[in-house]
């Protein structure tokens, strides 16, 4: 039988693994430094849980089947409507609910080069108040996680829906054209403004009464908040969409996070139709690979399964994206991505268990060490270690025996130097932490 | 809507979610201690890649449907064959290979009070060796793991399917009874020797051959490896098995793990029937909870997959039992378990830029700090703090602004003392480090 993994699906070997998983911590860790706490969904849910929610396209994505009891199940598509549905069904839950979920979904989407039918979600949101402080909170909490991770070249974009419906209302697109007029507008990255423009005349989204200026500050980067606010007017609802942006980058100041990582961007529209207040999506400067992390306030779908209507806002971190971005500017190649500190060498069965001694206690000294358990020619062995990328090897021989001490080989630098056993997790603590300093940060 | 979730399936909230990930970090780090890295498959495989490897009852419980492509897929229902597919799927992954994984299954089983159709399972293999110090290796990290959450009223029994088969044999079992055979013997954890006895009366696997007094000493958990020995003769190859264990249990004892927590039992037989070695299960001696840990070698599986054969050893960690014991044992009610240190109140939004940056101060020196965004009454931020169960809270009104100082109110001990905003960072640590001793750790 040959062995094979359906298209779009991936292993992930340890080196590649190292790498999600630190990403991963990190986050984790920078999430609940802001009192964001871990939830899980199943990965499956009934499949009335997550039809009608992701739109046309988004629904055929769906892996649907039935189970033997007769039920239809769906594996997870996001991870936002099962955090609805669950806390529609947990009242108990204490509001403001703030939490994060890192964790797979499903997508029966045809597989491309950075495209996988299971991939990972992280995501943060904030169920149960309208505060629009909290979105202000997503944004530093953006900004602290791409910093840790090493990024600098990112500029978080931020938007409004309530800006956007009332500009459209304002250059004269009808009501039930506005959702498919801004899905148009979200193109502009790739298309442009004109090629934007060429979609809504295609689409029939323009009219006569369409206001040319209106639509040229519409689809300019360079519109300010000042700008728009001389567009739309004061009594109109959608202008408090523009003092709640204004509210959120005074906040985003005053947290030393200014104008170079965190802008108003008139033209960011967002795909999904759900959402209803600030919009936000974080792009690199370089290298160009689309968003990579993307949200915004959605006070109307908790609605879909309680009557108790709950405000919701929340931001997603594309893993994929942030791990190829990663790898890609690392100098350092992923290979050579292990967690395991040293490599004990076995001179032979006689020593077995003052190697075996040794590890117990370099392991009490939090230093990941592998005892290498057959009796193979020293070459062999190291070069397994060589092959797995170990960065230190420890001799333990009969000379060593005799002395209580122990050789370590530092296979980068080719140097060794023997050491009394009792010194030595100090001794390799201090090689690992001069050797490792800066690893695995994006450098970019 | 009625917001529900399929049955046999669970949201996790974050009190439930905080001592999960404890237990999984817990174990990712003694794994890692020991050498091993980490690795993940997918949870949609083939389902030819699953099909006919756990038995006629593991079968059935397998979730498969076709997908729009027509192709046959499946969920993944154990970390084990997934692996075996995966290394033969690369052959470039250096040898032995010590991976962990710690990822959901799923089985279409019968929900109960502690059987899901969704949870984990934490798998420690080695793949690629013969050489049975893995299997001594195995059984430390298990001893390790245990010690590290807590339990001490723990047992690894351990045999060796060689001896079983050996004896079984000697007993006078036919070849092609042994495999049923031993799983009759297997369930003399419920049923006794003399339940036993009556399902191999019944099922028809003793004869007028089988050797009573070889039985007696087959179904008792006294037996010793020296009385086995005598039972095997010394050219029969399964008579390695006994020195198999002999070596195990000299190393093990040599690392400090005596007979109170690793012993021989050869009442021992694990369910699954491809076990071709050493097998190991660990049970509690309080509570009767059923085993926590599982596993054994299986020299043969791989072969399924590819040409070139490989050796391996393998163990795994039930994480729901184990989280299961630690709920009920500790004295601490799971809903009180947060990982928010400090909630920081909002006097008003005046002083919202200052509790943002002492927070921001706080986080920094790894504090996990939330911060009220809203101006409710104080009562209301104590009781939201009292729900979450967040240990302090800080208050920082105008009095503490004008000399740049916080108030840390202890939410157990009901006192409060004001400190300066340059200290506060060490002095929330202190009473963290001194209120959190021992927590979260199991104290049977």
């Amino acid at each position: 039988m040959t062995p094979q993994i359906p298209k779009g699906f991936r292993d992930f070997l340890p080196a590649k693994m190292n790498l999600r998983r630190q990403v991963i911590d990190t986050m984790s860790k920078i999430f609940r430094s802001f009192g964001f706490e871990e939830f899980d969904t199943p990965c499956l849910e009934y499949a009335q849980t997550l039809e009608g929610k992701y739109g046309e396209d988004g629904e055929k994505l769906i892996y649907k089947f039935e189970d033997r009891g007769g039920r239809m199940l769906a594996m997870r598509y996001d991870l936002t409507i099962p955090l609805c549905r669950a806390v529609a069904m947990h009242p108990e839950i204490v509001k403001p609910f703030k939490r994060f979920q890192i964790a797979p979904v499903w997508r029966a989407d045809k597989p491309q080069r950075g495209r996988f039918r299971e991939f990972y979600q992280c995501d943060i949101d904030v169920i149960g108040s309208e505060n629009i402080c909290h979105d202000a909170e997503l944004l530093m909490i953006t900004h602290t996680v791409l910093k840790e991770l090493g990024f600098n070249n990112f500029v978080i974009r931020v938007n409004n829906r309530k800006i956007l419906n009332a500009i459209a209302a304002e250059a004269g697109i009808a009501p039930g054209d506005i959702a498919p007029f801004l899905r148009s507008i979200d193109k502009i990255d790739k298309a442009g403004a004109d090629g934007v423009k060429k979609e809504l005349t295609e689409k029939n989204l323009l009219s006569a009464s369409t206001s040319k200026r209106v639509l040229d500050v519409l689809l300019n980067t360079e519109t300010t908040l000042s700008d728009v606010s001389a567009l739309i007017n004061r009594t109109d609802p959608g202008y408090s969409g523009i003092s709640e942006l204004e509210r959120i980058f005074t906040i985003l100041e005053n947290y030393g996070i200014t104008d170079r990582h965190c802008r108003f961007d008139l033209t960011l529209a967002r795909g999904l139709d759900y959402y209803t207040g600030p919009i936000f999506e974080t792009t690199l400067t370089e290298p160009v690979i689309g968003s990579i992390t993307g949200g915004g306030r959605y006070d109307n779908i908790i609605a879909l399964f309680t009557k108790n209507s709950l405000p919701a806002t929340g931001t997603s971190f594309g893993l994929e994206r942030i791990v190829t971005v990663m790898e890609e500017l690392s100098r350092q190649t992923p290979e050579k991505n292990t967690t395991i500190h040293v490599l004990i060498t076995l001179f032979d069965d006689t020593m077995m268990n003052r190697c075996l001694a040794a590890a117990k206690m370099l392991r009490h000294s939090a230093i990941n060490t592998e005892v290498y358990l057959s009796g193979d020619k020293l070459k062999k062995q190291l070069s397994y270690a060589a092959n797995k990328s170990i960065p230190l090897v420890a001799l333990l021989g009969p000379d060593e025996a005799k002395t209580d001490s122990i050789t370590i080989k530092n296979m980068a630098a080719g140097t060794q130097e023997t050491v009394a056993l009792e010194h030595c997790a100090d001794y390799i603590k201090n090689i690992l932490t001069r050797t490792n300093r800066n690893q695995n940060r994006c450098p970019g």
